[in-house]
């Protein structure tokens, strides 16, 4: 999608990864294809990953948890310095959406390949992001106009737009500080609960209130903007089956979508990310009821786990985008459809007939499935050990296809020939999802997992 | 490129792959997203092959070499009519191209997925099948009418087409039976040798003549044609990197192709296809001289090894295709061009560096390379023990991005992070292609490999 530049004197000559795990060997895969330099950090519990083997230099940046390494703005800076990279890509979590990290990055003249500081802000809390869409002129939910000042406000805006509302929590992520409220009599405790979890896991204890849509689809758009104002849309992916506001599957296009919605949703992700003059690669979120009406949610200023599912259908290299888009290349501003349909699998090392609870260890054998129309991003092999520090996802099995019924074939195949032993994984459960009547037609919403049932053969 | 049907009461209950290695699991693959079951046959050294693993029954047919299993026509028939197949897949090579098998199979009532006898035997021996080319109208290279009858005749063709000619045995593959001539005083000794080869290799030694094109480029035409006549095309395959005949890389579109050589391609394999009513997946092989004038060559009535670049510009499954028509589901007619650009390097077990020497044994380490445009069709896995018995190809890496230029670089950063040990791969000679500037150029020919010049680090 950006134009064709046969010289770029400003492309990056080292690139550092800011991450760990499948999305820093994703990174460092397309840095060596550009010819790019990378240089890997990791923690003490990482020195095994391949993100350390195939990066072409790296460096320790201290031991988990997240906050002494991952998350440790001045080490990874010094990395940076002492390895003279000209740029860091954040991946996504850790540092992908903090702006102070950003600001530092541009301080020490090292390209944050992500956004700006002023974007991040802008959309990072949740209230003011919705300010800004709505001025816009992006649908919103109906709600309290930025943060609630007490019960008795919270109670007065529900009656106005109508139970259920739900509470959230301004610096809120990974349904955190969320509250569903069906009527007057529940809301002051959904208050209390809500604002101390979010005090205590965000240390901000902020809350808005908004219409509670009832059994939404989560449709969200990819963009792309370049630093000269333009802004482009890759179309949708459908992530609506998560489990506690973790994604599980994302497909693209969504079996929900018509072309009249998907050129409303683009031209309103569209509105919004020029509306902060946004850089780079982002999805705005949206909720979608079942009449088709869309409600921006958030937009996350960074790639998304589940970017794959959009490359496959529009057979572009994301990371290649953002990189080209950092060093200053435009995009010509066209919009992309999908031409085929794509499903993602995220595989983690948790049992999914107990609670997915994880299972880190060591994988004794991994042989992964191959041929027409299978992707694996993974960075575990035979003899990885998978720490207990890091979130579970070890591998993404991505799927394409001509259609949705055969796309999701080929997933079955190449789930039931993925071999991975020595510790528990998601497979079976996939599998199973795969089989459901329901599923497969299309037929869910963001409330598909809590009726789901599924158990061990 | 087949039209839609919902509904196929012919379709396939179970199809038996008669063949081994890569290719019968990239069939069981198709079968098992298409709802098929499937019978591997193997030989005793294909005890622990991953198409035996994965198919839903595997029958052992005999022991090596080939002739006693996967060759052998009696025990391959009894295999499907224990297992009640309804279908058999030849795959390439062994009996793919064997006009007494396909009619055998007609005979006892299980469809050969591939071509009839009577399309086989037109196409089979060279000579007959330049004449139905020359009489559909496709190029063919001005030579001998048929076969020669001595070595008189020979000279006197020779001196009329006007040297270099090349003999070749009318039963030959594999460049045996072949012998370039450059002048009268030649021709004698030409002949000898060429009878005598091809007489021990093939048991017939009828040899015809050729004008010998000087540097040429190997390009080939993919088609499909259904059961009522109609045959489209999916554009060319580059295929002139070759050793002794023996294809190393392919990919599509071309680096010589133009818009109107494509096309006037195109339709002269599609014309070459209609003159024997052709049926299923084939290939028609051109040569093309440096002014873009091209020859017939042969043409191939089975999936060829290098069918997947063709599949990743396109997007479609072309086993399933092949599975399709000859369940008798018909093709819309239309042609496809390739849309991006897709490359594949055969890895073999081989010494690059000692004469590509074979090199069976043990795998004691695999893993596979992955991510955004890599496909690996492989049947081997860590532990697998590669037989001495058959070819030595153990992998196909396949890869495909936007421009001629992307793709090569995936394949780079792809074979580098490709860990094949315990034996000897060709995957350094692939690296070291990949750095030659003439082939990164797209400049050139079938000779390529004469003069290509390579070592060890």
């Amino acid at each position: 999608m950006t134009t064709n530049s046969s010289t770029n004197d400003r492309m990056f000559k080292k690139i550092l990864i800011a991450n760990r795990g499948e999305i820093a060997l994703r990174i460092i895969r397309t840095c060596k294809e550009m010819g790019i330099k990378t240089v890997a950090v990791y923690s003490t519990a990482d020195r095994d990953s391949l993100h350390v083997r195939f990066a072409d230099e790296a460096v320790c940046i201290g031991p988990p948890p997240s906050r002494d390494s991952y998350l440790n703005i001045p080490n990874i800076i010094s990395a940076a310095e002492l390895t003279n990279a000209d740029a860091i890509h954040p991946g996504y979590g850790f540092l992908s959406e903090n702006a102070k990290f950003s600001a530092i990055c541009a301080e020490y003249n090292i390209k944050f390949i992500g956004a700006t500081a002023d974007q991040i802000n802008a959309m990072g809390d949740k209230a003011s992001a919705k300010a800004t869409m709505e001025k816009a002129g992006v649908p919103t939910i109906p709600g309290s106009k930025g943060l609630l000042s007490d019960v008795k406000e919270g109670i007065s805006i529900a009656n106005k737009v109508g139970y259920p509302v739900i509470l959230k929590a301004t610096a809120g992520g990974g349904g955190r500080g969320m509250r569903v409220v069906w009527q007057d009599s529940e809301f002051e405790a959904a208050w209390d609960s809500a604002r101390a979890e979010s005090g205590a896991a965000f240390g901000n204890d902020g809350l808005y209130l908004e219409k509670y849509v009832v059994d939404p689809r989560h449709i969200e758009i990819q963009v792309v903007g370049d630093q000269y104002g333009k802004v482009c849309h890759l179309s949708e992916r459908d992530c609506s089956i998560q489990r506690r506001h973790q994604k599980l599957v994302e497909e693209s296009p969504s079996p929900f979508m018509t072309e009249k919605l998907r050129k409303k949703m683009g031209e309103a992700a569209i509105k919004g990310a020029k509306a902060v003059r946004y850089e780079g690669a982002g999805t705005v979120e949206f909720l979608v009821d079942k009449d088709r009406n869309f409600y921006f949610m958030e937009m996350n200023t960074r790639i998304q786990v589940e970017h794959p599912v959009t490359e496959e259908v529009i057979n572009f290299d994301l990371i290649k985008e953002q990189i080209k888009v950092a060093s200053g290349v435009p995009i010509s501003g066209k919009n992309y459809e999908p031409t085929m349909h794509a499903i993602e699998c995220r595989i983690n090392a948790e049992d999914p007939f107990n609670n997915f609870r994880p299972s880190p260890g060591k994988i004794t054998n991994f042989h992964s499935p191959g041929g027409h129309g299978v992707r694996i991003d993974t960075h575990v092999y035979t003899g990885y050990v998978i720490p207990p520090n890091y979130d579970s996802m070890i591998a993404k099995v991505i799927c394409v296809a001509q259609t949705r019924e055969e796309a999701l074939s080929t997933m079955e195949r190449a789930l039931s020939e993925f071999v991975i032993e020595g510790v528990k994984t998601t497979i079976p459960f996939h599998l199973k999802l795969l089989k459901d009547p329901n599923f497969r037609a299309g037929n869910f919403t963001t409330k598909f997992m809590e009726t789901f049932e599924y158990s061990e053969d």
